[in-house]
């Protein structure tokens, strides 16, 4: 897949056969992930993999958007490690570019992907459920599986309105 | 170019050769980071473009990384519009997927760039310098141009160090 199409195509994608992801895939999304640019090189993030049907029922009662993340063979969790972390704003950015890379990533490998934030709400619940430190920072769930269906349309405001001046 | 490759391969590019960069690449460099995913979809990012040698010099003044910004023929400072975000940390994060969505695009275009956040400590004199809003919030500057070098090697750390769990 072209890059700049790759950008213009991926779409959230929140209903999922039951096909498995191979965890080749899943590894080379978490691979994408890391060669986000952050400052200082710091690498922020962290990931879960989550599987276990048992552990999304758990993470799924802690959003709305819980069907999603239990339709879904798999869930990416991403933390932001407040150990490795030097600016809160430059980190929450560049782990928003680590997130755009593993949604291109899925998308570019044929799967299908949604960044779910709405679970931020429910940080530390999170953290107990998968017994994890002090220091990670939940940051997003990506539900991740084979898209059950494609043509999902989507907008953009139009480029004038985002370009306040040229200088 | 390929996505994952892109992915891979793209470098943070400082040094610049003297061609302009055409009008229609930097507008396909904010169409590319315009079609990032935001919560709500609410899209608060907003550019100014600066090809200006004056309003640059302006801007390299208010950087360590400054040299930077003298030498690109483009910068396009990025801002998040305060009247359009729901969630700082979400938002925040938006604006790295945008800015990522753009350092990618660039590089599928042949051109380089690269991510300047330093600058934030002056956010306030930014603003002042483009006379914009006291609802933008400065996110970074990318300094664009043709690439004066290639071959810049980069690192990640290994994935097993990323991932903390799997469940």
């Amino acid at each position: 897949m072209e890059l700049l199409e790759g950008i213009y195509t991926r779409r959230s994608v929140r209903n999922f056969s039951d096909s498995p992801v191979e965890d080749q895939h899943v590894m080379e999304i978490l691979k994408a992930g890391s060669w986000a640019p952050s400052g200082l090189n710091n690498q922020p993030w962290r990931f879960v993999i989550v599987r276990d049907k048992g552990i999304r029922s758990g993470l799924a009662g802690l959003t709305r958007y819980g069907r999603i993340i239990e339709g879904a063979p798999v869930a990416v969790v991403v933390f932001c490690d407040r150990e490795a972390m030097y600016h809160d704003v430059k980190d929450h950015q560049s782990i928003g570019a680590c997130l755009q890379n593993m949604l291109l990533a899925a998308h570019a490998l044929g799967l299908g992907a949604v960044w779910l934030g709405e679970i931020l709400k429910n940080a530390e619940e999170v953290k107990a459920l998968l017994d994890l430190p002090k220091q990670m920072e939940l940051m997003a769930v990506i539900a991740l599986g084979h898209p059950r269906d494609h043509n999902q349309s989507s907008s953009r405001k139009d480029l004038r309105d985002l370009l306040l001046k040229e200088r």
